[in-house]
This record gives structure tokens, sequence and C-alpha cells, in this order.
């Protein structure tokens, strides 16, 4: 256990394959993660990087494997691709801060193709999935900060490892099988920030979860590696500016679950946005009543989501006084079609953004805002958020539910639900994807 | 043109778009090394890792556009993935020391898949893979010794922006969507030396032509992608412990076919052993006269290919003194059932290594040996051979076709020579693959 302990491939490795015992949150989280996942997926569907995948994987056709979002089927490895970049087109699925980047787009899509494929229960492919986003965490952490602000893209590359895990649970691999087929994954996990603000971002997520698949696969056929890839002095964390601290890695790995304080999008715009937007849902704010917002926000933020005036939907994505007016006027912020060209144009919208006023503030963290409401009565109120706040099961399972029903409406969303709480053939979720 | 120089992306999607004018050396070349990849493709197809990925490729089936090494056919990834991994599973294909790696292996399936689903005539396909060996040799310049001595895989890294280049220019790529293609691969060209000694180096090689294939047609079905992702600070070279000369890597494009400096491998072992072997044919060995035969060679090769007494076929093809001794005793060192456990077992054999001594010597350059043979009659002969050397077109063509023909058969060879410089379908060349 010692030696596990600091060798962190065989440590991923024994937890992919063994027994796990996952927490009542962790338990719960991932069923909400894989509700998000599927109304990201579904609303991203007709998105162009979408459409031109599916139309890649229809022209290529093969064994109707697994479902894709939209309409269709696959063989494993191109419905992980489709999947993984579709589920990513609108960038509303959740994120880890500690991963730095989105675990449910890199593992479920091969979770879930493994298990159509063999034909299991939901209930299998959620524990995979499970397994793959704590993996795809732990290796986050352990490439961590400088991996990313060097340039690489985590989502991608600790995603790769993620969805290996995840498919070569449900395969069944042994410990050292999986070990192979971690060390395989090292030689092609990928992805570059450059990519951002372009259909290469999605793509990144497709690929991470593609390569899980495939090589997962491949290992099952008895295909040789070297499992020492990861690690090292040649292995593919200090080629690509890993922090190497196995040990953080695989604190607590099977005791802990770091996937719990996974974070849901409950708002279609930057994420930079959000701990101003949820700030703003503790504030009753009412149009009316506004002589003055101030945000308070960290300065990164300033220069990615700060526009003052945008005039189209996609730009209204990137604005504080924006979202923050629409908040007041009473448009629903999880909406995709609450963002739009015509909204810039309202002139009570237009008027209220001119009420806030935006500030960088280096004693908040990323992931935390600072409201201050001065009401035309003379009344002030401050509220603060951290996006990092735990929110209590209940409350997180309901904002999550409300969102999907409004990205999928209703029906679908309380299918879904049931089939995830109460069990069924993992195939009826694919069948969820394309209906 | 001064723009162009200095930027890397635009010279290169320029180059892969244009018209060529090839030197007589160059157009001459990539007939060889075309030959001598469908040879040592075809000797691969039977060895465990392109069985496996055969395998894969029969489970997930799909339209037949591309013949496969061994049999069947796939899709165009898929057939780039299986042929690129085969054709490398015997390291027995061409290598290029400037690139730092084997260009053959990553671009000629990729030039090939969609050679065959666009039915262009073998002409076409020859000129796409000559643009894209050339294109990954140099983007190999532009990696330089740093990225593969950091532990990064040339074949596989540069080698994915080669196959791009191949696969981009059959499907009619504008220069602009070329250098969308190329940015796209910079997010996902991958490849780790870690892999060497297991099935993930052979494997890496089916990645790079996979990836080519797959980024090429998405382009072409409009993806977007940052085509300034090679370069910058954010860039794969920057990311990837690039030189980043980008006036070197391109000095000359167009004129200069830095291409018809690829070396074939004609004995099937170690790198390592060519230079001693080729000083070998110059010397006339034959067993009874040796009284001691001294090797010297790089410093380098001590460790990685002088096993003293081998006791099998594949430590054969790791010894100086096991080969030389061949040589001497007549067996053909092209062959690959030369290297069996029962030669290193020939009494023969055995006493005849015993006279061969092996010399590290810091003089010598990684491509060089110096063969000194003191006959029995005290006469005494020295060569000294660098793989560098040029070799003249008719006796390279000679040695290349010799090795064909030993690997597949006098007719096939023939065949294939034949629809090479005579032209025809394309798809008839991928007939070959299959036969």
């Amino acid at each position: 256990m010692d030696q596990l302990q600091n060798d962190l491939t065989a440590g991923l490795a024994a937890f992919a394959t063994g027994q796990i015992l996952p927490s009542v949150a962790a338990k719960q989280v991932v069923l909400l993660s894989a509700l998000d996942w599927l109304a990201v997926g579904v609303a991203g569907a007709e998105e162009p990087v979408s459409r031109i995948l599916r139309g890649q994987a229809n022209e290529e056709g093969g064994a109707p494997q697994a479902h894709l979002f939209g309409s269709g089927l696959a063989p494993t490895r191109m419905a992980a691709l489709v999947n993984g970049t579709t589920s990513h087109a609108l960038d509303y699925d959740d994120t880890h801060f500690a991963h730095i980047g989105h675990p449910s787009v890199a593992v479920f899509p091969a979770a879930l193709a493994l298990a159509e494929r063999a034909d299991t229960s939901v209930a299998e492919m959620l524990e995979a999935a499970l397994v793959g986003m704590e993996l795809s965490i732990r290796v986050g952490l352990w490439l961590g900060r400088s991996h990313y602000q060097t340039g690489f893209h985590q989502t991608a590359t600790a995603g790769a490892f993620g969805a290996t895990a995840a498919a070569g649970r449900l395969l069944g691999l042994s410990a050292q099988q999986m070990g192979l087929a971690l060390g395989l994954a090292a030689t092609r996990a990928a992805g570059l920030k450059a990519q951002f603000g372009t259909m290469g971002k999605p793509y990144n997520a497709g690929l991470a979860a593609s390569c899980g698949v495939e090589v997962a696969l491949l290992v099952s056929r008895g295909f040789d590696s070297n499992a020492a890839s990861l690690e090292g002095e040649y292995g593919f964390g200090t080629l690509h500016a890993g922090s190497g601290d196995s040990v953080a890695a695989l604190r607590g790995l099977g005791q802990e679950w770091l996937f719990e304080n996974v974070s849901h999008k409950f708002h279609a715009c930057c994420h930079g946005l959000h701990a101003a937007l949820e700030a703003a849902r503790e504030l009753d704010l009412a149009a009316p009543e506004i002589a003055e917002l101030r945000v308070r926000t960290h300065p990164r933020w300033m220069s990615v989501c700060n526009q003052t005036a945008p005039q189209t939907g996609l730009g209204a994505k990137f604005s504080y006084k924006t979202v923050l007016a629409m908040r007041a006027l009473g448009y629903d912020t999880a909406r995709l079609d609450s963002f739009s060209d015509k909204l810039c144009a309202d002139p009570r919208l237009r008027s209220l953004r001119d009420l806030v006023q935006v500030e960088a503030d280096d004693s908040l963290s990323e992931t935390e805002a600072v409201l201050t409401l001065l009401r035309r009565d003379g009344a002030r109120k401050e509220v603060h958020h951290d996006l990092l706040a735990p929110m209590e099961l209940p409350q997180r399972e309901a904002r999550v539910r409300e969102k999907v029903e409004t990205l999928i409406g209703a029906p679908r969303a309380q299918a879904a639900w049931q089939l995830l709480r109460g069990g069924g053939p993992a195939r009826d979720f694919g069948r969820l994807l394309s209906e």
C-alpha cells in the first residue's frame, strides 16, 4: 500500500478496477451529472460542430453499438468522439476546479458507449463514470495548474485518463491491464488551449472520450504497452509541465470523493459571471427598485467577461452588466434562447445595465463575487457568493432538474431521472440522446 | 513572401496546397518509398499488433473505403490507423535523419486511404504523399533534436502534420483550410518515446496517420479551428520543447526536397547495425578467411545493439557480432526469417562471432561505422560507411527492389512497381495490401 501511494499508475489502476464504496454525496451527484450531461448534449446537438461530427460518423457507418446525440448510432469510438464534442459544444456542462476541467464530457461518452456495447445496466454505467471522473480529477490535480497555465487543456488531457478508466472498467480489465491502458492513453492524450474559441475546444473533449474507448478496447484484445508512461523522466507528466505530486493526487483515493465538489452550471453564459448571478438570486433583484448595483469580482474576469454594451446574444454571455440586468428584468439565464441580439436591443435592458458598476477585487478568488445593491429607497444590501461553497443535496437536485427541464422539456427530463434512479438498461439511457 | 518565410503555418499550408515541381530524385525516391512501404506493411501484417488493430477494425465495420494490410477494407480513418501501425510493426520502414523519424508510415496510410476514397490515380496519391512527407520532415526539423531528446516521438508528432497535408491535398483543401487543418492537428498530435519497445511504438505511427485523415475530413466539412496553433507562446512547438526555428524549417521549401535523403533499411535488424553491415558488403567477408573483424561505432549504440551472445532471433537483431557473422556465413540479413533462435544455436555462427570485436569510437557519428578485417593470410582491409552518404539512384532502386522481392515475392513486387511507375487507380495499389 505504501508503494501504491507513491506509484501513480499502480494506485490509479488498483482504484479503477477494484470494488468501490462511494459516499452518499458522490452517488447522488453522479446521477445529477449524468442528467446534466444528457441535457447539455441534447441541447447542443444542432450546433455546427455537432452536425459536422455526426456527418462524419454517418459517412463512416459501422456497427450500431452506441447512440449519438441528435440521431443515429455508431461504433463505440466514434460515438464517444461525437458525444464528447457535442456535449461540450455549448460549454454548459459541469466543471471541477481541482481538476481544472470538465469531467463529464470526457468520461460519460466513453462510459455510455461501452455500457451500450456490453448491454449493461445504467447502474454499472454510472459506477464506471464515477470512477473515471474521480480518476480524471486526480490526474488533473497531479498535472496541476502549471500544466494548464502552460497551455494544455486539462479537460482533454486529464480527461483521456478518466475516459480510459471508465471504459476499461466496463470491459472488465484487470489492474495490470488497466495500467497498460493508462500507459497507452499517455502516448496520445493531448489538447491545446490554443483552440479555445473555436470548434477545436469541444473537439478536445471528444478526443479524450474516444482515446479512452480505443485504448481500453485494444488492451482488452491483448495490446501491449508501457504502463510506466505517466510518471518518470520521460513520462507524460514531466513532458507536459505537470506538477508531479503523486502523493497529493492519490491521497484518500477510494475514501474521499473529490468528484462530490463538481460544479454544475446554472446559467447559459461565461463561467466568470456565475458567482455574481448566484449572488443576485439571493438579492431578489427587481428592476424598478435599483438605484445602483455594484459587482466585485476577481481581476482575471475583467478581460474575459466584462463587455459593457454587447450588441449580440453571444456578447451578452460575456457581460456582467447585461446578465445582471437580465436577472432584474426576469429573463431566465438558464435558457439558451434568452441570450439573443434582440435582447441587447431592449431599451429597458440598456438603461438598467448603466446602473451596474463592475470592479476588480484581488482579495476575491476566481469563484467568488460580491454584489452590493443600493435601492431607490436608500436601503443597501450586500451578498457574497462562492461557487465552491457546498450546496445542500436537495437544493442541488432541484436546481439541476430545473435546468434540465428548461433545456430538454419535462417529459424527457423525468424519463431520464427515473432511469438514472431506478435502473434499467444503459441502452435505454442511450436512446434518450437521440430521441 | 517574406511574411510567409517567417510564418510557419502559412508557409506550410501554401506549399501543401500549391503546384509543386519535384526534383528528379524526389520523384524517383517517392516511388521507392511507396514500394518499400507496401512491402514492410505486407510483411508486418501478421504481427500481433497488426492483428489486434485489424480485429478492432473488423468489429467496427463501416464503409469499405480503403484497403487494410492483411485483409479487408475500412473507413479511411480506421484504414490509416491500421496501416500506419502495421507498416511500422517490424521497424523495417524508411527513416529520415533530419526529420528524426519515419516519414512513410505516417503519411502513406493517410494518402492511400483518401486516394482510394476519392478514387484518384496512383500519381495523385504519390504527389500528395511526397508533399506530406516533405512537410513532415520540415516540421520534424522545426521541432528539432530538443523535442526528440525530451521524450517525444517525432514519427508520431511531426508525422501527424505530414499526414494532414497529404490528406488535405487529396481533399482539395484551400490554403486557408489547410492552415485550419494543421492547427487542428496541433491539438492532437502526440506520441511518447516511453512506448518504445512495446506495441505503442507502431501504434504512434498509426495515430499520426489517422489524425491527419480525420482533421482533414472535418475541415473539408466546414470545421473551424485556430490556424495559429503550431507557433507562438501557446503553440504546439513551444509546449513540446520545439527548437522553433521556422526560418530554417521553411528554407528552400518547394525548391529543395529534403525528402530525397530518406534512408531505406536493407537489413531486418536494429538501425544501429546497418552502417556496419553496409561496410561488410564492401569487404566481401568470407567466413574461412577471417582472423579478426573489428567494428568501430558511435558510443550510443553500445548499450542498444551490442548483445554479445544472444540466444533468440530477437536478440540477434541487436548484436553486431551476430549480424556480421551472419553476413560472413551467407545469411541474408534482409530476410525476416534469417533471424531465428535456431540461427543463434548454429556452432559455425557461435565460433565466428567470437572473432568480432566491437569498440565505441566517439569520432564517429551515429550513422557511421568502420570495419577492419584481418585475414588469415595476414592481409588487412578497412572500410568506412556512412548511412548518410548519398546512394546513386540506380543502385538505390536495385537495393529497394531486391529487398521488396525478398519480403513479398517477385510477382507482387513487380505488379506494384509497374503500377507505381505506369500509373493506374490508387485503389489497385490498395488491393496489393490485402491480396
